[in-house]
């Protein structure tokens, strides 16, 4: 059985992701349709060693489509997507646009996989932040209970895009030459630099990816009742996230104990070299699969939790990795 | 009255900026005297117009001297400043050599100045984090009575010296080339990277920086049974650190309530402004003395609870410039 793919926003930093994932894990392609905006269309990209044009996604583009991952934007999504479900196709949705509406399941296949099949046309991939951080608390909070998180995020720019990333290479080269530099993806200086995440504030002082993080893990943990706040900062980085994680438990879980379950849990890789004080960083996490764990140790000032430090590529599971292993599900189920 | 100085360290980062708040201050100098290792002996120093012979710091080096800014290394400070003292002279060590000895004051001016008429001859300067958080910390647990506080940082290259300055730049530069580097400072690979404060692990797998950033918060702030607990990590920045707070209090504080009191505190500057979304970011900080505010919200995940970011120059108000306060406030009381 082979599947027919169309790519919405193909010519972006998660669109070749895509491409690259679905070539290197062989997904049974029968056809592939390159999609995006106006702007980029007529462009050709290459895809296991041929040339593919990138067409303008209208309404008619999805006959016969069997899966879309859509990568664009919210507002393309919104108007799209109901064609695509017209047409008969799943979409897998990377953007914000349908997380959290209730009938569209929000999945991170290692934590959820069990909801894929409740899909009515739509089936959401979360936000990055959230993604890597259920593969890891979701196995925690099964094991031992958890009662509060603190994150406190180390983003890279890959999250605003391949043009961001573009820009912060320019604008570090151009500091570094003493020159003067005209920014225009981010609000702030990022050369050697790191700020307040860039999306818009709302009323209760937390920035959307803030909530973003928050109320989608919820939602893919299924607890409404986790206790869970993040404080979101880009830093300098270009494609992975770095999150340093306080948790607290219900009881008294030691490092070891937490060391022992992530070992175990899908997805997750440790990367802890207590003898050599070595610790996964995010540049060791860009471009693998693996969500990787570093230092675990005990907090000090309170009870029953522990400061966990952890790494993921924010373009592949944080976004491409995950739409394809739902891809897959989706047609490991029937 | 004027005051014969000596620097311990004048060739290193916190040594430069020592010799350029002395002038910009107008510190009142009879004489000042350069000091460094033996390596570095023998370079001439720009201070005030005239060239200064930088001398090989030996015992006899403390002759006539009433300061000394020390700012060499722990085992520098520990091996000359016993002669400093037998000469008569006062050092202000910005090493972790004494902070946590009882004997010797650990000082952040805005916060514990009465402690320095205490001292025996040395006052210590805090770690670099433990004074900008102590600038902000200090006025709110005065206020409303802080129960516990968990902090994360962004931690700039600069805390590592003037070699590691050039390094994370030459790193970056290297990086955009596409060209191999090799490090000599750093552990990790640091351009467009993150990595884990690279001082030595403790047993309990905190790094020193977390264990004296709490201990000495607690010193500084005069209150044992503060519950403190940091994630200290590095990124790619230069010379000013960013601190993300979380600080739960003993009853209700409101984002507005916290605004006023570090409003009003001395060495703190908000930064912040609502309307467009704009706060401070390391780089605000850079070259300046106060320790900026910026977004302060209330943590929706547990009651009394709010998140602080904030910013300050690594260099100036995390070393030299905390260390002539110190001095000047010496001055004025005797």
């Amino acid at each position: 059985m082979k599947y027919k793919v169309a790519i919405l926003g193909s010519t972006g930093a998660v669109g070749e992701e895509l491409l690259n994932l679905l070539e290197q894990r062989q997904f049974p392609l029968a056809d592939i349709r390159l999609l995006s905006s106006t702007r980029s269309a007529g462009i050709q990209i290459e895809f296991k060693g041929r040339q593919i044009l990138v067409e303008e996604a209208v309404p008619s583009s999805f006959a016969g489509v069997d899966i879309v991952f859509s990568s664009a934007s919210g507002s393309v999504s919104r108007q799209l997507i109901p064609y695509a479900i017209e047409a008969g196709a799943v979409s897998i949705d990377n953007t914000s646009c349908f997380r959290m509406q209730e009938d569209v399941p929000l999945v991170v296949p290692e934590v959820n996989a069990g909801r894929i099949p409740e899909h009515k046309g739509i089936i959401a991939n979360p936000n990055c932040n959230a993604i890597i951080i259920a593969v890891v608390l979701a196995p925690l909070h099964k094991a031992f209970g958890i009662k509060h998180t603190f994150i406190a995020s180390y983003q890279a720019a890959s999250g605003a895009g391949k043009r961001a990333m573009e820009e912060l290479k320019q604008e570090t080269a151009a500091h570094l030459a003493g020159q003067e530099f005209k920014r225009t993806v981010f609000p702030y200086p990022y050369a050697f630099n790191c700020f307040i995440h860039n999306t818009k504030l709302n009323g209760n002082g937390y920035v959307e990816e803030e909530l973003k993080v928050i109320n989608e893990l919820k939602k893919i943990m299924e607890d409404n009742s986790l206790k869970i706040n993040i404080h979101c900062v880009r830093i300098p980085t270009l494609r992975a996230h770095g999150e340093a994680l306080n948790i607290e438990f219900n009881g008294a879980v030691s490092p070891e104990m937490a060391y022992e379950v992530l070992a175990r849990a899908p997805g997750v890789k440790i990367e802890a070299d207590w003898e050599h004080e070595r610790f996964c960083t995010p540049l060791d996490a860009s471009g693998k699969d693996p969500v990787l764990v570093g230092r675990i140790r005990k907090d000090i000032s309170k009870p029953n939790s522990l400061d966990i430090w952890m790494a993921g590529d924010q373009l592949r599971k944080g976004a491409a990795l995950n739409a394809i292993q739902i891809a897959e599900h989706l047609l490991n189920s029937g």
